[in-house]
């Protein structure tokens, strides 16, 4: 006997078709002898038409209401995932996030899980109960109904698995893993069994959409073992596992991508103490977040460039919060560009192994493509690159890490 | 100031748009000074999807996942409702049953309400917040979300009413009031300004669809003053009220009718005292309500021939029962009859005027419409006939009563 997360993304309970397929995929573990909770999304679509309603609705929405309308969309699923099970003969109920309760601060639209009472679940699952619980929700002080942000429900299937004490938390999802990199773009991506908390996060950080940032982050905390695998192919997926699981480790794991940054340069910016904090500053008040940063010393001395990457979304905000604050920079020239892309080679391995830098700068480079911004961690390296060249970027390092399907 | 409580239907809230004429509707009386609770339906055809899902997952579906499935569209409606009242500037917040809460008891799918706990929402209509509340839900005993049954907004919104001592409940639905009977099928057919509880729950329990039967009692308990009118429409609706408001009181308000019913007659049955038990009691065990009821003793004073009617869906249903019944209830033959149609002439003034049901038999008969079954109450007398004289027979009574417009 064991005790097992599962969670159904919006894709797996698109219809009662995929409901009923989900709820045979539920059955096999509880024929198994596991006691399980499931975790489910809102049908796919359905929560961006409550957002829509809300924003046709009232532009600057109350919080609290938006939170009350989307949490609906679980609700749904949920009752009808607990319909199916029951009607596969599996004793099943549906919760609620306040029923639960799933205890969270009060940041409306982006909660954080405080607490979980698992008392009743615990007891339940002990007699062969299922537990069908509406991801993303949860509920704040005053009993009002909250949400966890997009891909919320990643992250309530790993709090769950860490206060049920789950032996594994399966996150089923479109995708049949997590790949070496973003197969769409390079036909020789190939599916990691397995890949450690620390990549996993600078692979969801860096643009690879497979689970939430945050729900990495909370599997890493409570060392809840996650398997990212498909609810339509019945196949082994990756597993997000501790280091010292992995045995054979690849020097470099994969490579990610995001097309959502753009890059703003300041060109002749007055070479003084706290310049850095003149710029950033404003766009810190300004709620922009700032990623890579390069500085570069003009020649006399004087004056310095200073480049950075803001979200794309952002950039305009960011020219002019920055053009307003041109009096006190007093910069000769702003430059913005939203034609790039990120490119993020990420692995444990990097930090017992020299030279995974030095191969990205010299394969690049041997396609000629030049790199704008370059910013490294314990366990990554990132450059910025003109968009244009990003496939050929990806396949290039691809093949250059070792990383291609034999 | 006065204390109101206001409930939209579904058609009132169907998309975005109509929902911001919900608001604007209610911040009238809001900007009259009064304190509002607004009761929000489902949008239209919500309801009936989600039902459809609950049906397609699982036939014999557990009603308490039901529950939690369905109330999930007033969610949103409510959600969406405070919304719209913050964008005109009105202080609003949604409530769902299980926050207020409205506790019921478990009869999931057709729950009671048992008891409303007011005292946050009084507290913050007194500061000139108003309350969205989802109607059709409440909360029973382990936390669990219970509906009242379709139409249940309505009881909603009267239970709300009670609570707060409103002055005045307005129902607000796609037609502009309570009419001497059915427009859509007798053009003179005239909207009434005022009808008493009693009269309105003969109507509504005839066929009339226009408020939900238990609402009615419900308000004719509590005296909550109700008020059906349309939200499409700026115009007064009709009042259901209290027989002393009435002061030019009709012999007969209105005429209902019903096309939901079947009728069965059991010809040459045993007539011997314990007969009727015989043959209702099965029906009763099978769930099969019986409304009409009328017996013929034979000539020679050995048999009876039996008739009575039984909801059309129940028919077939009932048909078996009573086959199966045959050996104890020895009849002859088996007759079932769906083309039959109920029409109900009602008014509080037949307590104190003879000859009501008199004029009914004659204009009938003068018609050459048959009677196959009659039944009467204090104010009330309904008679059955064939479904095809229908709008023929409400038409000639409408205008045999006076009822027609000038």
């Amino acid at each position: 006997m064991a005790r097992i997360v599962q969670k159904f993304g919006g894709t797996s309970v698109a219809d009662v078709n995929r409901i009923k397929a989900v709820a045979a995929r539920v059955k096999r573990e509880v024929d198994a002898g596991h006691q399980v909770i499931v975790v489910v999304s809102a049908m796919a679509g359905t929560t961006n038409q409550l957002v829509s309603w809300v924003n046709e609705t009232s532009k600057l929405h109350d919080a609290r209401e938006y939170d009350s309308i989307v949490a609906s969309g679980e609700q749904i699923t949920a009752g009808l995932t607990a319909l199916a099970l029951q009607e596969l003969g599996v004793p099943a109920r549906s919760w609620l996030g306040w029923q639960i309760p799933i205890r969270t601060d009060d940041s409306h639209g982006k909660a954080r899980i405080e607490s979980i009472d698992l008392s009743e679940i615990r007891a339940r699952a002990e007699t062969g109960e299922v537990a069908v619980v509406a991801g993303f929700q949860g509920v704040a002080d005053g009993e009002r109904i909250t949400t966890l942000g997009r891909g919320g429900s990643d992250t309530s299937a790993v709090a769950l698995a860490a206060a049920f004490e789950a032996e594994r938390c399966d996150i089923f999802t479109d995708v049949e893993g997590v790949y070496t990199t973003d197969p769409r773009l390079v036909s020789r991506a190939r599916k990691l069994d397995k890949i450690t908390y620390e990549e996993m996060l600078e692979m969801a950080s860096q643009g690879a959409k497979v689970l939430q940032t945050r729900s990495v982050e909370m599997a890493m905390n409570h060392r809840v073992r996650v398997q990212v695998l498909s609810s339509f192919v019945d196949a082994p997926g990756t597993l997000v596992v501790d280091e010292e699981e992995i045995v054979e480790q690849q020097v470099v794991s994969g490579i990610a991508y995001s097309r959502d940054e753009a890059k703003i340069t300041l060109a002749g910016v007055t070479d003084r103490p706290g310049v850095a904090a003149a710029i950033f500053g404003p766009l810190a008040d300004a709620n922009i977040n700032v990623d890579m940063i390069v500085q570069i010393v003009s020649r006399d001395g004087t004056t310095t460039d200073m480049t950075f990457t803001v979200p794309k979304a952002d950039a305009a905000k960011a020219v002019k919060v920055l053009e307003n604050a041109r009096p006190v920079l007093s910069f000769h020239e702003l430059i913005a560009d939203t034609k790039v892309a990120k490119i993020s080679v990420i692995g444990v391995g990097m930090r017992s192994h020299v030279g995974v830098a030095q191969k990205m700068f010299q394969t690049l480079a041997e396609r000629q493509i030049n790199i704008q911004v370059i910013s490294t961690s314990e366990i990554k390296v990132a450059v910025l690159i003109a968009e244009e060249y990003l496939e050929l970027a990806l396949r290039a390092l691809h093949t250059a890490y070792g990383l291609d399907t034999a």
